[in-house]
């Protein structure tokens, strides 16, 4: 086997991750690497900890990026906050819920599953249900925006209701963060983690996470030690937490970092506000396009990610196929169905910087002339 | 607080990581992002698994990059190797045997220490005492290369040790692999793990992680569940295992998996034994320089690694006064000392790329003038 260099081909990303990343982000990728405590590096991390906050939308003392993809930010929460024989309540509407259940299981927690439809939002009142029969769990979790099937849930509300019952969120943006709002402070939302390749449109393996102080009050009352090393947040904070204290837990990923703090950068420059608008123009232009080619939508209007469209294949079409025929003639990549959806839906990104006119005109043109061929 | 794009400046790596990393690294680093599910990606996936057993010498079947840092790498050995109750004999000569310690604790595992002081190999002696006193210890852990101190221990011995009592091995390569020899297939060892920012010359963030087919039957003998579910590699094997059964796990470090590929791609061309011989041949220089100038080598000359020279800071020479010189006048990085070297020891690399004569000479020559100065 002769192996050379890889040079991979301009993709067109709308799957459901990683999404388009601007060549200003990759440029800052590429930037010499520098020592993970030098001092300008740590003025750097400071900046991206500015950064974080407003994409959050909080004025949490304890923000970060795992050095690791969303996962690992979605294990950190539950290893760090659960502790054996602790409750959860943890909503299952898709792929990622049942991930969070696993979590629970594997920190020696007791899960108590909500469940509902692929493709529907957390029913609030199943959760106020589930809060009234187990009065002892002490956190919600649940997914904001479904990766799986495009549902957006109602964290204002289940965040409120967590609170009134005393307990706290475990919350997955790592599809929202970028793409709708997210108001981690005033929503009262605890420990919530997303993913740098979503709608931050940075290389894939960093997961932005911010815990409030009442998380962190949970944390330093732990009776039992946390299972993870790694992932033990009162470790990491050591480093993140700045200065010339900054102690050393493990080497941070440089270079991703870089890209991340550009990434935030642009997100900041465009504004919150207008990155949530250009999502939903370019979703309304996609779903335009998509339902005068004849295709179902996975969710009902009212509950739509519009940086995730889940749309069902239409009758007669060869999945593999069209996919295939997209990347190869059109360098275009839409997502698969996952899941319960695999073989049934295919799914597509409108994320981040691949969130452009030219992206949505694109993906409508060569779709057409795919089914059509 | 203003914040601008963030234009590191080019320092050279002489620490204990990240190391210098070539130009054509960080070319690769910045390559368009593909898709993790991407069949052109997973066919630089497969390469990478082939450029990987070169560089540890091994035809083992599970040959995967953890998607984070050398930590990570660590935990994934641990979590996947210890069950609840499993004696695990460590060897502690430095910062890492400890963090291997604390590893086999949060797995609920027994650890047995075997003490030796830093700066000192792993006493093959002493690690024999502590397998007939505990004959039904499972696990030998230990460090090829304590990055803490720069003293190289046996692996090959105490691989055989290991085998010799029906004892799986966990062995920390973060800093040899690339370095010195590593020979994981002669030597017998089970669950070998690396780093991608030290002798390899790649960004941080990645873990080269290798199982043989022992510890891989452990695994799956395994009665208690594996408590990470991001670091249970019989999951993560589904991505990696290759071909067109690539199952979804989490969203693999597109980038940074590019540098990785082209940093060992550099290696294969360069030849394991060429690059040997280079650590070797510039740690020679090195040393005659430093003796000149009066240093101390923290390790004997038989137990020194060649790309980790850790020195004692000469009486009455101000630790932090001289490094953030070097670091601001000559854009020099070396290492200060960690754990009991702290404020006694520096500790100067001479990894991958950053091994080169340029590197030798100003670090020579910066480190006199800014003693004397």
């Amino acid at each position: 086997m002769t192996i050379q260099s890889f040079i991979p081909p301009h993709r067109i990303l709308m799957g459901p991750g990683p999404s388009d990343i601007s060549p200003q982000v990759l440029q800052a990728l590429s930037r010499p690497t520098v020592g993970h405590l030098d001092p300008l590096f740590v003025g750097m991390m400071d900046e991206l900890k500015v950064l974080l906050k407003y994409a959050f939308q909080t004025e949490n003392e304890f923000m970060i990026a795992v050095s690791a993809p969303g996962s690992a930010g979605m294990e950190a929460c539950f290893v760090n906050l659960v502790e054996p024989g602790d409750k959860v309540i943890v909503c299952r509407n898709g792929v990622f819920g049942e991930r969070m259940r696993e979590n629970v299981v594997r920190c020696g927690g007791i899960a108590i599953t909500v469940e509902d439809e692929w493709g529907t939002p957390v029913s609030v009142s199943k959760v106020e249900q589930a809060i009234s029969q187990h009065p002892d769990a002490k956190i919600l979790a649940f997914v904001h925006a479904e990766t799986s099937t495009g549902a957006l849930s109602d964290a204002e509300t289940l965040g409120a209701l967590a609170k009134q019952n005393n307990m706290l969120t475990i919350v997955d943006a790592v599809t929202s963060l970028g793409g709708v709002p997210l108001l981690v402070d005033k929503w009262q939302l605890d420990a919530v983690y997303s993913g740098s390749q979503k709608c931050l449109s940075c290389v894939p393996g960093l997961s932005p996470l911010t815990l409030s102080s009442k998380a962190i009050e949970k944390i330093q009352a732990r009776k039992a030690p946390i299972q993870s090393w790694f992932l033990d947040q009162s470790l990491v904070l050591g480093y993140w937490s700045g200065g010339s204290k900054r102690s050393y837990h493990h080497t941070a990923p440089v270079n991703s970092l870089y890209s991340l703090h550009e990434a935030l950068l642009i997100l900041k420059n465009e504004g919150l506000e207008n990155a949530w608008a250009r999502h939903k123009a370019m979703h309304e232009k996609l779903k335009l396009g998509l339902e005068k080619l004849g295709f179902k939508f996975v969710v009902q209007e009212e509950y739509r990610l519009p940086q995730l469209n889940a749309v069902y294949i239409p009758d007669g079409v060869d999945d593999v196929k069209v996919r295939s025929h997209l990347l190869n003639e059109y360098n275009l990549e839409i997502g698969a169905g996952l899941g319960a959806l695999a073989g049934k839906a295919w799914r597509i990104g409108v994320m981040g910087y691949g969130a452009r006119s030219e992206n949505i005109a694109l993906c409508l043109r060569a779709l057409e002339e795919s089914l059509t061929q």
